[in-house]
């Protein structure tokens, strides 16, 4: 049985969908001419700011380009769906946001997007653009915390493109948003769980197969393997094992406080992750953990795939001040679904 | 097969969302005392200022809950999944919004909603609080144009809500705020189409059946049988159908604005909603009809079902402000994906 998708051609999807972006959102953004996978902020960008460059395979939207937008990230490069865009579009982003203070990178932990973002960043020093790369690795899941580096990047991109746009949009230097972002990265824990898998519009089949009546703890965005699989449980229940994980690794105190995201991985609805943040809400007050910001919503999908995912950014003064600075961008809007 | 989701126990899910929905946004929304399915803005109801309220069944989140906020609605009676809230839920929001100048409550145009917010207004006018009535009947596959009032009420909400909660921001007198409702009711048009079925909480069983290949053009957000079923066709097909039908009847001239939704009814994703408004704007191009503001994303949903609608919103310069009048709903602000 073949998936049912409201598209015209699979090969065509991702082009078709940016021009749909562009016909939305013609105020917020435009394409780099000439480069039709390159999207900048139209208010983005200015002199003596570093450009903030995400992207990544299409598929997750809202990310990438969702987060575009002034006081966030400057431009986003496309790929195809579930793939890396090729260099191409990575530099011509580079090029349209250098405001002459350099560029970041910062998108998830997939070796095809490092082969390609790295080569970009090579490509654009012999044009003396320079361009640091910060990788984002708040999946709980993929690898255990001595080997942080090799974990992948998922929703948690939300709170650290966040933190890293609004100290660029606060002009801080290089140096210094490239130490936010890492802070921003290393404070930034996910854990999901999926419950069905998605397909491709090219092939329209499903990418993992589980039970009729199974869930998978810590699968990735793309389907990679998780770390179990058993029969579903109940939200508190699996709320619990998520977030467990993660405060695990967290080592709050009491009075710490907290942003949260209780993530859709695309056909969840709302009243699932509502019912799974009154838990997380109940965890945390027992912890004596303070929330002090609550995302709840779609946020970083893997097109109609079904499940959850909980993320936690453990705060401070300065981390909090960045996620509370305003960003405008055509998905999300600072303050949105919060506190 | 049973449908699999996060939940705890079918019949806790509603009140369960709530509690998360109050965990999430403290600070925007807050429940009347003693009454738990009565959800106020914080900062809405102010003396003098006509009182909106709205309300339905669970299910189609974010409506309703996701527009109560300063500059949209001051409160929300919430029901049981796709079932009416009773009258008490529904008096206890008027008399927490009502600032003197009168309520107004506003809904999608169903039989049991209709029955417990006349039985509420009833009991009100009692209390010497006047609560007038104007339904949504924005669904164009629902009922021939010729008995509009016979039409359901679905996605168009976004923007008939939004026009008059701004008036009633504006401390339009409850004479004005009704004749913009009014108003923003007969301009706004909705056709949609369903894909797959949504199951309830408490059965986890599909609510409709339809074929592995099938659509159905004009589906409600309850099930509720549409106007044609047959194989699913291209989504520009799909798009020109839903898009035809509603500018037949919209009698937009050249020069014309208009508000655009395109909605998903939970899991269809974005990717598939923006393909679908690449051919909505080449449609209007077409036409000669200029996008004023657009909406793409999930604002009236039916759990978990695949499918999209799309809506426009015939503007004038009154409706054009109203549109534009800022609000702060912990799931919409203004602004928000538009333009």
């Amino acid at each position: 049985m073949k998936t049912k998708k409201l598209i015209n051609d699979g090969a065509a999807a991702v082009d078709e969908m940016l021009a749909g972006i562009l016909a939305a959102h013609p105020r917020h953004l435009r394409v780099v001419e000439g480069s039709p996978r390159s999207i900048v902020a139209n208010e983005g960008p200015r002199p003596g700011k570093v450009g903030l460059v995400i992207g990544g395979g299409s598929g997750h939207e809202p990310t990438f380009l969702g987060f575009v937008g002034k006081g966030l990230a400057d431009a986003a490069a496309i790929g195809n769906v579930f793939a890396s865009p090729p260099p191409d579009p990575i530099i011509e982003c580079a090029k349209a946001v250098d405001g002459g203070a350099g560029v970041l990178f910062m998108y998830g932990n997939y070796a095809g997007d490092v082969m390609n973002f790295d080569m970009a960043a090579e490509m654009l020093a012999m044009d003396d653009i320079e361009a640091r790369t910060v990788l984002t690795t708040d999946d709980v899941a993929s690898a255990p915390i001595e080997q942080r580096e090799r974990r992948r990047g998922v929703a948690g991109n939300v709170f650290i493109f966040k933190a890293a746009g609004a100290a660029c949009d606060l002009m801080y230097s290089l140096d210094e948003v490239e130490r936010v972002a890492r802070w921003a990265n290393d404070r930034t824990y996910t854990m999901g769980v999926a419950l069905s898998p998605c397909s491709l519009p090219q092939t329209l089949k499903p990418n993992f197969q589980l039970g009729d009546d199974e869930m998978e703890i810590g699968m990735g965005i793309h389907g990679e393997p998780g770390v179990a699989r058993g029969p579903l449980k109940p939200a508190d229940q699996v709320t619990s094992e998520l977030l467990d994980r993660i405060l695990g690794e967290m080592k709050a105190e009491r009075g710490d406080r907290v942003a949260v995201l209780v993530n859709s991985l695309g056909s969840t609805p709302l009243m699932e992750l509502y019912i799974m943040m009154r838990k997380v809400k109940m965890m945390l007050d027992a912890a004596g953990i303070e929330i002090h910001l609550s995302l709840v919503g779609n946020y970083c999908t893997s097109l109609e795939m079904a499940g959850a995912s909980i993320t936690l950014m453990h705060l401070d003064d300065e981390l909090q001040r960045l996620i509370d600075h305003p960003c405008d961008c055509v998905m999300f809007r600072s303050g949105e679904a919060s506190r």
